[in-house]
């Protein structure tokens, strides 16, 4: 199973010419799993070559208007452009209300079924599952409830070997087969065991999303180990006491989760626009925790190759 | 009194990376009149270096998602940036229910007075005036409730001469004063008359905003002889009976709307998004009304020189 990010927003609070409010799209083996939908997202998706229809599900970390603003305008896309398949929505129930209040006050009537599942606010469940991949949420402490998300693949699939799809003439509608483990038949009746066509990852991959938070000790234990943890960095650490009285981290709080979590890497974004050059939060956190990156508009992770 | 007219946004239903939905900005005399909010207006203001807290009122067509879903993520980022001064916002009833729904989920007291004026939808009325200008709206017809606005100069200023600014060394000031038609006295005690240092335009400014909207016989008499009007032209002349059935206009409509009301200027915009080559409608307008414009992203009209 391939997972990869795609940073659609990373800026906090108001957007800039350049930097939009948070959005981020996993890829989970065209899976389309679109994470919180800042204002200007939809035209973020257009820029990143993302068709809107693909998505299947949102997830709407908290009802601050960076991280929802642009959501309506993708719903109301979506519609226009005719979609007829199913959309599920996983936000806080009040965000219901102002999507039926919009879609009301237009006389808008869905072309497709749009499912909306409450995200509880004082426990984790599984939020979706299906035989490669499930989803939590967590509990992100806020001046407003919050959730985070944690992704994380169920099952190791085989990667295929690309040299051998040549040699074999290997359809693409075999290819899930044999990344799940089949034996490939040849024309002239010969199987081609699975061993020899494919290779194996070490790891499952795992993905997790905590924004808008300040440091929630509880969650050390739940991403333990993952692939990569997404953190805010609304401030640096000089600015700690104004992120402990406005619920947000610091790039120290960040690679503290990260380190204690022994996490693979580190994502840290959702700046506060005081901060001209972003590599001044950047080295801060790496003199905690060496394996991170910045979240930057239109920037790609490969979970195969960080 | 100038009038400048900026255009934040023309495209319609969907935005694309290009074309961002309807929003516009008219300067009248430095005061800051938006009108319609798309998604993504903020950042048309910041690209076009108008301040938002210069916007004194802000005036919604329709509660279409194309013609509002900007706006709050404008009023928010106006409270985060510490805006005190008063916002009057003029739209239909239901955009009010919306706005104060978001901002109890978001637990956001608003730092500053927000005036909710309701526009009737079945009678024209004064939405707002002032010493220098008047504006009204005007019933459209559309696929649900919508409202042209009609904003007329009421007092004819005069025009300073910029050579005599130099001459008598005339202190930003006294401008306003002198354009009212107050003569000027020197440090020296010498009074220099008003009609040296002043012209005076031949006609009052007005502009007319009327979208979405199908074609209005009543609204010809509203718009007669103003300086430029801007009508929605969805479609081109062979998609009239989609225009029709969608409470839209045509090319054609909107140049008979500017032809029978002897406007000075027309201007188009609310382009389909399926025409790419938008000369094909401005010409097509053209053939019946000569003086027409095309709404896009970024243009400014001045009406001292169109």
């Amino acid at each position: 199973m391939s997972f990869k990010l795609t940073i659609l927003g990373c800026n906090s609070a108001i957007p800039t010419i350049k930097k939009n409010p948070t959005a981020q799209l996993l890829n989970a083996d065209e899976r389309f799993f679109l994470i919180d939908c800042g204002e200007g997202t939809q035209v973020q998706l257009l820029k990143n070559n993302i068709k809107p229809h693909k998505i299947s599900h949102i997830f709407i970390s908290h009802l601050h208007g960076d991280h929802y603003f642009g959501l309506i305008g993708l719903i109301n896309t979506m519609h226009l452009l005719g979609r007829k398949t199913e959309l599920n929505l996983y936000a806080h129930q009040k965000l219901k209300e102002i999507i039926d209040l919009q879609l009301l006050a237009s006389n808008t009537e869905l072309r497709f079924p749009l499912f909306f599942h409450p995200i509880p606010l004082d426990k984790e469940k599984v939020l979706y599952e299906d035989a490669r991949i499930i989803i939590h949420n967590l509990i992100l402490k806020h001046s407003i409830p919050s959730s985070g998300f944690l992704f994380k693949e169920k099952k190791k699939a085989r990667n295929i070997i690309k040299e051998k799809i040549e040699e074999y003439n290997i359809p693409i509608n075999e290819m899930n087969n044999i990344k799940n483990g089949s034996d490939f038949r040849l024309e002239d009746g010969r199987i081609i065991a699975n061993e020899e066509l494919t290779t194996v990852r070490k790891s499952l991959h795992s993905y997790c999303f905590c924004s808008d938070t300040a440091f929630v000790e509880e969650n050390i234990e739940r991403i333990k180990g993952i692939t990569l943890l997404y953190h805010e960095t609304t401030f640096m650490q000089d600015l700690a006491d104004k992120a402990k009285e406005t619920g947000h981290s610091t790039t120290i709080d960040a690679a503290n989760m990260a380190k204690r979590g022994k996490v693979g890497n580190l994502l840290i974004g959702h700046f506060s626009s005081r901060y001209n050059d972003l590599n001044d939060l950047l080295e801060e956190t790496k003199s905690v925790f060496p394996d991170t990156f910045l979240a930057i508009d239109g920037s790609v992770l490969d979970f195969d190759v960080i």
